[in-house]
């Protein structure tokens, strides 16, 4: 059972980063994935309606931080020390964008995630990335971002 | 010589990435180099006033591309294939953030691009990112992002 | 079907990988995925028993690599430009190391291959790895290693 | 004042890496950076002459593990987590490969260590990593490779 369901972590997206807030969605959550949509607003367009590199590491990260967060409770202090993206192929051009993401480490210090994109209803693969985070001793700050 | 000088690239930011162009300045502009900054503004802080990362893997890919774009003239084709960065540091709260961007190598369907970034007046980085760009042959579209 | 099947990889890996070719077999091919076993001998482990980064680097190279040639044949010209590892748990001492490396783009100029290795017999990663390949314009010689 | 010169490193490498011992010579040491040369022997070759990826991989490795060493003293439990590789050029076929490495971030627990590869006498970069590596508390065994 995770330590923050679905709505919880809504509210948390709501409070800590209420600039994205309204464009992603928690679809689906179990112990070891997760599944976010990201609503193709029109600040996320490149002109002739791609949507931009940095809009899809924002909707990875996203995801990986509510995974994890979903499995220790909220606890802000989780940062990403290291990311790496691959971008695949042209996301489709009217469709919401899906991360599913999955933890591949789950370690006393670090949590390694590996998360893939695609268009909503489209197979291949738009994009894949792994994400690093640290996650600080119990009462300490964290040491880097 | 570059292909386009700063007013240019403002020029094109302006058009492409109308989201940002009001946060993003071209303070120095070389051959091989480019530094870029980003204005800080409150809708790219996380509560407590920590930039997050994906802010900052913005700022490293429109300093890339606006580097690259000076070297071989508006262009839009270019797209991002890969991206690696190592958060090191938090940024300072009240500073805005700065973007070394240099150019690896230039070839003839790859570019690879190096950027370091840290707050103005602070001298230890706090983040650094490898970007590698594909550029299409002439009058053919790209085959990814 | 094919390029080059498990017989054929094997008289590429004796010929153009003479240093390795004793230690890694090919165990699996399909259209999409392959599976490559490294002998783990002495000389691959550190003191203490444990196998390092770099030969699973290793590994995790030749899986994609093979797995590339047999989609498009002997063409000893394609050429790594870019990898992506993280280290998640120690191997089994006294277990071979497996590779499963799956292609998540084949486009014209660069393919995209995705590697998981683990112990044999064990199911949690070892570690993960993304690597891309350029793959030059036929009768050109490559621009990059 | 280094916690280990380099007659001490070459002592390690001999105990820790004797495979690659007699290849790698440690040519410089600072604070901040080391110089590293792998003579290039037959074994690291590819047919024709050009050395391959995983030799280059080894050789930054080497590089920062002992970047490291000279700093925190012999404490042979620091652990690669996270590697990323851009390959640029075709090395020169006759000459020596050399890595200068230089320390991002010393954090409490994780160090981060950027290193460019040349060929000697060479200026154009052949290739550069970025490597991450963990070190587990004092008296604990690490919980990564």
């Amino acid at each position: 059972m995770p330590e923050m369901d679905i709505p919880k972590l809504h509210e948390f997206l709501a409070q800590e980063f209420p600039q994205v807030a309204d464009d992603v969605r928690v679809e689906e959550l179990s112990d070891e994935s997760i599944t976010v949509r990201l609503r193709v607003a029109e600040r996320h367009l490149r002109p002739g309606g791609t949507l931009g590199g940095p809009a899809m590491f924002l909707l990875a990260d996203v995801a990986a931080y509510c995974l994890i967060l979903s499995r220790i409770g909220w606890r802000p202090l989780a940062v990403t020390t290291n990311a790496g993206i691959d971008f695949l192929r042209k996301p489709a051009a009217d469709s919401h964008l899906l991360c599913e993401a999955t933890i591949l480490k789950m370690g006393r210090a670090l949590v390694v995630v590996e998360a893939r994109l695609f268009s909503e209803g489209v197979r291949d693969l738009v994009a894949r990335a792994n994400l690093t985070y640290s996650l600080p001793p119990e009462g300490q700050t964290p040491e880097v971002l």
